[in-house]
């Protein structure tokens, strides 16, 4: 039987999944493909590490991987952007076939290490963990013009929303929370800022719409702002609060954009809870598809690492390696639109005094910008509260308009608090 | 630019999507894969057609895409066993690569069909239509063990569901509806009693399990027996009823089943609605993925068809056919469960006389087969009815032993009618 033999760059949870995978399903892997996964040398800076290397020689220096003429496919699993893509480069000149768990280094350089005609890189587990929505997008929908791409692709902001939906609890409880289960970072602004799903978001787009990896293109939103409440008054008009990347195809070019969404509830992104990611892909001819699994995790983006070289085992080491769809190299500048210029329905919170007329002055600011009201909820104060809060739902209006009244409704003296915006989810 | 030429045998709903989508997008196709499609021929039994065959010659037998030494690909699109089965046959003894849409021709001969070692004939359309599910079974989760699928994959079926659910319609209402929508054939049976998305299950079953293709193997339920009242009892005891697909590895063996199933209301599959189709796959690595997406009309499945042409494309007409995993030939026979032996915790609508003593009989009968008793509804019956139904839902019993107790049950004259029995889908 054929071997392919495997290099490992890194040693963490993901490495660590994979050396378990091929441990425990190596010889159903060899059933299904013909081939032999082996492992033949593994290196990170850690020292000797105490897992098993199913054979591996251990390098301290990543390098050794692209110099040893026995690697067929490094695995590119230390993150980061720095020496990370300097291995990538330095195995691709090498000729060998890589893949990579790296979102950050794909979205940063997509452009610049997938710019050779016919590139063995893949990067499936990058985007959503184990789901496969990348081959999903560059084969299984390889016949449609996509229109748009919902993504919930950040597992702790989904987590946080969904514990904030069933408990009620306050973000900073949730935050707390999700960092004992270790489902945030000690430094959660990555996650919880946007920065994560915008790496994920800027991949989706690039593969969806054939335009560039341009991270700087998107407009990004975490879910910092987010209140238990909010969460409560969405469901009163029937929506959940998902935390989505949207890449969408529209006249007037291409948006791409990371926020805090409302989606109505029987939209079945809005029952994808807890840790899990979901991508909904709408195109021409498959209408809308939608990918939901673990967004994270050893096994699960080990899964997806090895989807990879599975598919490099397949082509059975033709000299030709067949062109994935992402490789073409013909990347094309859609125009993107500015956040500025995107129309939304949106959700508005205005805390005010619990005084006569001020919705009245609320309403008037809203209508000097021409933005008109779909829904209202106002609320009895609690005895102890002062001040009450006003929810509308806007119908569509521009991001620009928005932005101008906010403003407006900031100065007046009956808004005692910061106003809460968020942006209801397009239809298509 | 390479050119891939396709002839398409027959003329209906789907090759009609596959020339309309080939006509819009096929420039598209071309920049992402490097190969412009091109229609060679066209065979149907019809008469000369009055749709743009976008420069194919037309035939009126099939078997001149055979002989037509210009065609690269058939597309199988004429359905049914006999003439499909015996293209598919001639086409891949000819050397020419096969798309179908046919999943009773695979259900039913896939293991001959495929029985070379490295056959280029691919059906993804013949499973949930527009979804990539056999190229995530057979690509994307490469790397795992499935320990179970789940699938709502008759349209029909989830149609009616949905419609019985939110109007509270009769089944032979819905059914009516449905066939005035062109939802459902005029002769309903093949959807409504479970054997359409049994052959589905077949294909699922055997690629997920590396398994032959045995449509006998399946125990098959449709859903005539369900009554607009059951759904209504489900959504008390906090589950949907969904018409499910299920293949299943236990320590007993593989369970391969199609029937009605109550699936808890927290789950993403319960909230598959309408026409839609999802697969949910559980797998030791990558946990519960799940991919829905319309499962059927001419658009979807021409998205899936061209899939499988692309993926032919994307290998640069080599030599070699890079062998995906389903053509290994590989195919093992797992045991597969009996019906009988597989344990469910069910739901049982029973319709009895009202009076006194009645539920202690049932309860007797039940405990008679060690059968207890999870929850009960019973509620006073209407002023018009001298009949109530007791609703149970049990704990998880071997079917051998619901089956027996259904039987006694039957016999006590407080009975008066048919008792519904409904599987509870198992947790994994």
């Amino acid at each position: 039987m054929n071997k392919l033999r495997i290099g490992i760059a890194g040693l963490g949870t993901v490495a660590q999944g994979v050396l378990h995978l091929i441990a425990t399903n190596g010889d159903l892997m060899a059933k299904r493909t013909g081939v032999q996964l082996s492992i033949q040398r593994v290196a990170s800076r850690t020292t000797k590490p105490e897992v098993d290397l199913l054979g591996g020689v251990f390098s301290n220096n990543v390098h050794d991987l692209v110099a040893d003429p026995d690697v067929d496919v490094i695995l590119e699993l230390i993150g980061g952007e720095g020496l990370a893509k300097e291995l990538i480069e330095s195995a691709l000149a090498a000729g060998k076939r890589v893949v990579t768990a790296n979102k950050a280094v794909i979205a940063a350089h997509g452009d610049q290490l997938l710019a050779s005609g016919n590139v063995p890189l893949r990067f499936e587990a990058a985007v959503a963990g184990a789901i496969p929505i990348i081959q999903s997008l560059n084969q299984g929908l390889a016949a449609n013009r996509i229109e748009s791409i919902y993504g919930i692709i950040n597992g702790t902001c989904n987590y946080m929303l969904t514990v904030m939906e069933e408990e009620g609890l306050a973000f900073d409880q949730v935050l707390s929370q999700a960092q004992a289960l270790g489902y945030a970072e000690a430094d959660p602004a990555f996650d919880i800022e946007g920065v994560d799903a915008a790496h994920k978001l800027t991949i989706l787009a690039a593969l969806g719409f054939a335009t560039s990896y341009d991270f700087s293109a998107l407009y990004v939103e975490g879910i910092t702002q987010i209140a238990a409440e909010d969460i409560q008054y969405a469901q009163e008009l029937g929506f959940k609060i998902k935390h989505l990347g949207i890449a969408r195809n529209t006249d007037a070019g291409l948006e791409t954009r990371v926020h805090p969404a409302l989606v109505p509830t029987s939209e079945l992104l809005a029952s994808v809870n807890g840790v899990m990611n979901a991508v909904q892909v709408v195109s021409d001819a498959a209408g809308e598809t939608l990918f939901s699994g673990p967004g994270a995790g050893g096994a699960a983006t080990a899964s997806a690492v090895l989807a990879d070289v599975l598919t490099f085992a397949a082509t059975n080491f033709s000299e030709r390696e067949p062109s994935p769809p992402e490789s073409q190299g013909t990347a094309t500048q859609i125009q993107r639109v500015a956040m500025d210029a995107i129309p939304s329905a949106c959700y508005l919170r205005i805390p005010t005094l619990d005084q006569p007329g001020v919705f009245a002055q609320v309403a008037s600011a809203l209508s000097a910008h021409s933005i008109s009201i779909e829904a209202v909820i106002q609320k009895e104060p609690s005895s102890a509260d002062t001040s009450v809060s006003i929810v509308i739902l806007t119908d569509m209006v521009v991001e620009s308009a928005v932005n101008a009244a906010l403003k407006d409704l900031a100065e007046l003296a009956a808004v005692v608090g910061n106003i809460t915006r968020i942006r209801v989810a397009p239809t298509h």
